[in-house]
């Protein structure tokens, strides 16, 4: 036991040497959460990845440091949601599925004082992953800004940019990150933080604005099933004139 | 009248022989209309260009037929909405403003028979171009099936290029066009209609997901009218994995 704590310590201490922020990625054992814990890592944020099963989320958080091999000096921990909240020091990424966003929402909001919340989910149909069912309140960004009051910082984005990208580590992720949220600070810092990743990251307004970019994403899973076009993994892009590229 | 008459006739044979359609733009005299004449012309489609006022669309379309300047055999030929909807061999494209969308449909609803209805149409909120106001049946595409009866091809397409890119003629549109609608063949139809301009175009499925696409648009606007982004007249791409490009 001494020498596990002794561990930790050593290990904590590393990762606050190199990193400069610690990150929770809730859900973060699900494929999505997995690859933006490698990358945020990489990037040098170190991640408490959040599970509701603390004991899982410990062990895939160090088959992830393993994955990362000397890549980063950022540490990635395991641990129950509640946990990584608090190991959070200023945002807590959300990548649950629909199904259990409103639920883990809930569970943590009493923690979330001044934090910044953002939310990955995408409300796909539940037969249909090539449609939106959007909740009453329009996207499941304004849902949670619902479901945590006003008074919280909800910022929506990551929606478009596919788990197989996140995880391929050596290709860069050349897709852009939409983000929106009704607080412009909380959102201009969220896209700050995105595009540690080396990804261009946009604010794109208001929270509203969440029921057009979560929408893209079964857009992108039709495209992707479809024997029409042939690729894979799409995501989305801003294009700006006078630009080529494919 | 002998010799106009003559006139009309020798431009209609050269454009029947050296274009294989002619298509429709109603709204044809606003930038987009203008701009996406002139594209369709250079890609042999002929256009007729409608208006409300025939007249004004004649004086227009021979303005456009001159800024073509022989890169086209195509021709573009102005009259009103009604004697262009009855020009079209199959698709009537509509670009009107949003404020006049529901009366162009319905004053054309009785000349649609047996063609594709393609809206081009973003309900842009009146007061702020970077806000939807969606009508009640949730885009414009689904409220032109609403208006027209569930008989009726419409397909929701070309929403999110913009008038200055259509009309930048030297430069090739290399931004993406993301169609939508309930009728499969129609919509495969638009989109290789849309290919022609040299452009990538994907069948996106149902016009439910118009709601996404059109919403596309202000959140474009938005950023072009941004001074944290350095561009303008942006545009939307599908990003395929293991491609770069901006």
């Amino acid at each position: 036991m001494t020498l596990l704590a002794a561990g930790v310590t050593k290990r904590s201490k590393r990762s606050y040497m190199n990193s400069d922020t610690t990150i929770a990625i809730l859900g973060g054992t699900g494929p999505q959460g997995q690859g933006l814990a490698l990358r945020f890592a990489i990037a040098g944020v170190s991640v408490a990845l959040g599970s509701r099963d603390g004991d899982r989320a410990a062990a895939i958080a160090e088959e992830l440091n393993k994955k990362l091999n000397g890549r980063s000096e950022a540490h990635i921990h395991g641990c129950d949601n509640l946990g990584a909240v608090d190991a959070a020091e200023q945002f807590v990424l959300v990548a649950v599925p629909y199904a259990g966003h409103d639920a883990t929402l809930a569970a943590i909001k009493s923690r979330l004082s001044g934090k910044v919340l953002v939310d990955l989910v995408v409300p796909l149909a539940a037969a249909n992953p090539r449609a939106v069912a959007m909740p009453k309140e329009g996207s499941a960004t304004e849902a949670a800004q619902a479901l945590l009051g006003s008074e919280m910082k909800v910022v929506g984005a990551l929606h478009n940019v596919s788990a197989h990208t996140l995880n391929a580590l050596d290709e860069k992720i050349n897709c852009d990150i939409l983000a929106c949220g009704d607080d412009l600070e909380a959102t201009d810092a969220a896209v700050d933080l995105i595009k540690r990743l080396g990804v261009e990251a946009y604010n794109c307004g208001p929270a509203v604005n969440a029921r057009c970019i979560e929408a893209i994403t079964p857009i992108l899973i039709r495209l992707n099933m479809s024997k029409k076009v042939p690729f894979s993994h799409a995501g989305i892009r801003i294009w700006r004139p006078g630009h080529s590229g494919v």
